[in-house]
Order: C-alpha cells, then sequence, then structure tokens
C-alpha cells in the first residue's frame, strides 16, 4: 500500500493531504479554489503536484486521489451537482480528473470526508462520531460502528432541512423554520444582511457591541447548533459529535454560547444530564484539514468504483 | 440451533412465540399481564408453559428465552427499571425468570425487539429499517446495516424529547414541547383526557363528530408522528419507519391523515419529494406479536450475557 492523496474542495481554499499506508499525514498543500469547472480542477491538478513535488515524487505514483466536494455526489459515477458555492452546475469531476492525473479518483461530499478524517484524528475508542458541518449550510456526516453511514438515499445527516421553528422562514428546500434557516451561513446573510467580508465575525462583534439584531441572530445560530446536536445524539446516539464549518470560526465567543444552553438543558432535564451532550461535543481537531485526510482515506473505504466505457471500469476512475 | 422463545410483555398483554432456527413461528401464545415483580414474572412463566404444551416439549428443551419490556433495559445484566406501567419500579428480570426456567434469558427493550422482529417479517431487502413506537410515549428501534443500533449509551431511538414545540407542553423528562407531549399516549391522556377505557378510538369517534379540541388534539397527534418519521429518515435515511404502538390503533383514519401531511410536504417541497418519506413509511406487519419474534431473535444477535456470580457466567443468565 503506497501514499494516497486527499483533497477537501473548498468555496475559498483547497487543502491537500498526502498520507502514508498507517493513514499519517506526510505532505499539506493550500491554494485559492478557482470557481467553474476547468479552474476547480486545476485547483485539484495544482495541490496534486505540490504535494508529488515536496515528496519528491511522479503524480501517478499516488495509489489514489479522493476529493470532498461540496453539493450532491454521486459516489457511484463521481458525478458532482449544485455545488453553487463553486460555480458547477453539474460536473464529471472523477473522470475529468482522472483524465488529467492517471490515479484512482474517488469521490464523496465534504462533509462525509470531514467525519472519516475526524474519525481516524480522534482516534479508535470512538464506536461513532457525528461532524456537524455548521457552514453555507447545515449538515451532518455520521460513522457509526466504525463506517460511514449514508443511508438509503444518500440523505443520512440531512438534518438542516428538519423544521424547529414553526413560524420561521421559509427555507430553500420549500419547508418552514428549518434548522438550516436558522444555524447556517446562508441564515446569517439572511437575518442579518452584512458587506463585512466576515460576516461571521461582523455578527458577532455587533452583538458584543449590543446591537439587539445582532444579538437575536447569534443566540439563536446558538440555538440552532444545540438543537442540531440534540437530534443528532437522540437519534443515533453517536459518541461525540464534531463541530466544524465556516460559522465556527466565530471561535470561542459562540463556544461559550453553545457551553451554556448544554449547561442549562442538564440542569433543567435529568434525562438530558443523563445523555451528556456537552460532553459529547467538540471542536475540529487541530492540524492538517480533517476533510482532506477523509477524502485520502476514501480510496482505501469506498466501494470499488466503475465507469461505464472506462477502459479501467472495474477499479475506479483512472 | 433448536427451538427459542420470544416473549413482548406490554402494558396490558403478554405475547409469546416460538421460533425454530429458520425464524418461523412454530406456535404463539397471548395472556394477560399481571402487574408486579411477581405477577409479570408468573405471566412470563405461563407463555412459556403454553409454548411448551402446544408444542409438547418441556420449557427446558428451549435454547433461549428473549424477552422485550417496556422500561429501562441494562442488556448486560438484564435488569429492568422504570417500567411503570407494568409496576416495577426495578426487577433482575433475567436473573428471576432464569432461576424458574433454566434457559439462557436474553433482555431488550420492547422497541429494539420490535424493531428486530419487525426486520426479520419484512425481508431481507431492507438495509436499514427503524420500528417508531407510538405508544404510552414515543421512540423508535433502529437496525442499520442489518444490525440492532443501540448507540454510546443506549439512547438511540430517543426521538420522544427532541423538542418541536417552542410554547408547548412541559415534558416529564424537563424540556418544553417534546415529540412525546404530541404524539403518545401520555400526550393524548393530557391534552384531551377521557374516562373511555379506549382513549384513541374515543378520541377520533369525538373529533369525526366535529368536537374542536378532539380534532385539534388528533391533528397534532398526526403532525408529531410526520415529524418523527422526518427526524428519522433525515438523521440516520433508514429504507423504511414501521409505525406502531396503541396509539396506531386508530386504524385508517390516523394513516389517512398522515398520508395528507406526508402528500401536502412532497408537494410543497421538492427536496421531500426526493426523499419521499410516504412511501418508506408502513404499518406493522400482521401476523403474531413482531415484539415477540423479535425477542426471540435476542438469542441469536445478543453478545453473549455474563451474570456476575451465576454458575453460568459467561453463557446467559440460566
Amino acid at each position: 500500500m503506497g501514499m494516497r492523496v486527499g483533497i477537501d474542495i473548498g468555496g475559498t481554499k483547497t487543502h491537500a493531504v498526502a498520507v502514508d499506508a498507517a493513514g499519517d499525514v506526510l505532505a499539506e498543500s493550500t491554494r485559492p479554489t478557482g470557481r467553474g469547472h476547468e479552474q476547480v480542477l486545476v485547483s485539484a491538478e495544482l495541490v496534486v503536484a505540490d504535494l508529488a513535488g515536496i515528496i519528491g515524487v511522479a503524480p501517478e505514483t499516488f495509489e489514489s486521489i479522493g476529493v470532498g466536494i461540496p453539493g450532491t455526489v454521486d459516489v457511484h459515477t463521481g458525478y458532482v451537482s449544485h455545488a453553487v458555492n463553486l460555480g458547477i452546475e453539474g460536473l464529471d469531476l472523477a473522470v475529468e480528473l482522472g483524465t488529467r492525473i492517471a490515479v484512482p479518483i474517488y469521490l464523496d461530499n465534504d462533509v462525509n470526508a470531514a467525519v472519516l478524517g475526524a474519525y481516524r484524528v480522534l482516534g479508535h475508542d470512538l464506536a461513532s462520531l457525528a461532524y456537524l458541518n455548521v457552514g453555507t449550510g447545515l449538515a451532518a456526516g455520521l460513522v457509526l460502528n466504525g463506517k460511514i453511514h449514508r443511508g438509503f438515499g444518500g440523505f443520512a445527516g440531512e438534518i438542516g432541512h428538519i423544521p424547529v421553528e414553526p413560524n420561521g422562514l421559509l427555507c430553500a428546500c420549500g419547508q418552514i423554520g428549518c434548522l438550516e434557516t436558522i444555524a447556517s451561513g446562508i441564515a446569517i446573510a439572511r437575518r442579518w444582511p452584512t458587506d463585512d467580508s466576515q460576516p461571521i465575525r461582523a455578527l458577532f462583534r455587533a452583538a458584543e457591541a449590543g446591537e439587539p439584531l445582532a444579538q437575536a441572530v447569534r443566540d439563536r445560530l446558538a440555538d440552532g447548533i444545540v438543537d442540531a446536536v440534540r437530534i443528532l445524539v437522540l437519534t443515533t446516539d453517536v459518541d461525540a459529535v464534531v463541530i466544524g464549518g465556516g460559522v465556527m470560526t466565530a471561535g470561542r465567543e459562540l463556544w461559550e454560547l453553545l457551553d451554556q444552553r448544554f449547561t442549562a438543558l442538564a440542569a433543567s432535564s435529568p434525562f438530558l444530564e443523563s445523555v451528556d451532550l456537552r460532553g459529547r461535543v467538540r471542536p475540529v481537531p487541530p492540524g492538517p484539514s480533517v476533510a482532506a485526510i477523509g477524502a485520502a482515506l476514501l480510496g482505501e473505504t469506498h466501494p470499488a468504483l466503475t465507469l461505464p466505457g472506462s477502459a479501467h471500469a472495474g477499479t475506479a476512475f483512472a
């Protein structure tokens, strides 16, 4: 077993790691993510070339390249759609990347890649883990009994579309008051629009300065994250919930709000005290992108991919 | 592999089945459930004697006896607590029953037994299944990728304590507006008290006759069941959700209300239309109690139980 590459294609940056057979990180690279089909592919090619250069091998030496990407991902065909932030309507990403770099390509959505990576990094004393992504949207990835859990239709962890606010905002999904309308980048943009280039930090600054609307939006954000954790734990009873995503860059102030809420819930409910929501949540582990690490592991854990008409059908997209 | 017995100890009736090595039902028995420690044990002994008599063997011939029971069950020690409807505060049920019948005893809560049995009966084309029990309380059992999923602390499926009504009723758990305060026998007793011996049917009759409060309580009940199904599917993405429990004895009228709601949701949300909640729900399969069948299977699927101090430690409670 040789080296594998994992690429985490985010809205602004593309992180990549090369890992050895034990899953340890050998090299890292980060580049800005280009927008649109061609530029997204170029960003991916560049980080792979970076890693190959650092290690001193040809890119074709890598055993596999795994990609985690936001949007709707067909893990069987390697097709990505609705990756709106990347300017991708629909792209045969695995095929296209496999054409440029002759290595088997594996693909999954960013949240599934993140939970796989977080599970690897946090160690093997956990049977199950959720990765709650509070990013542009809200969704979770699940590792249950040591394996990624996608579910029947790939909807596992789509808790952003569970309504929790009966008279809330209309969600893009067509429902009213979904978690995603309260706790996500989209929610903040709708409830507290700003021209600031860092809207989350601006929101917390304004709330801190006493602006009532900012305080209300910030507090509801924290409520929604707590709701999401409670839904995950009372449904799947995962050992731990890692909370990540762009909104969590708010940092310590947001964690303090969460902490207050978990403490108050445990004080009001002996049942929730025994569930211990507070003891289960944790931040994203420091170090290289867990989504990139998880993407690298896709080559280990995914079923062999077949591509109709591919010369390499039966193995992967290369 | 010989015959196994499964016992479903309910609030009013105790159902039991004997199954062969293939899991097919050989014999059935139903008795009223006695109240309190001694009478619950006597009810269990009686149904086992019934099955032995029907088949024409001694009770000790059975390979194992599995018991599904409401309340908090420690599957490792066989201890039951808080089975309030049965008049049980705390009972070493596995030890006590194993003393009376020298057969290995396995124990789980009724909802886990029911999902195991439903999974067996509905067949093996399902990877995952939830059993949503709308009984005195509201909770679900989960089979994920063919195996019972209990979670880290035994809280998997405890969705009855997810709040969905911000200004709702105080739940026994200490939170406000939990699903269980809307969709359960407890909820109906609080919201629409009656002396009728069949409160669910009385509620539906009164609603049908035009009583506004009965209609409101009935409609919220249906809303709550739909909420529960949506939470289960958007979190775990199970292939199917079986809905059972005493409240579902309301029958066709309740299923029609659920059907209307699933249809309306799919019409308002292309996302939920693609998830197809309506296509995933189904009633409890007809025939012998699925909880009794599932209880019989506990002897197959549970880890070997050990009992401190037992002469048979390492195998089970016998």
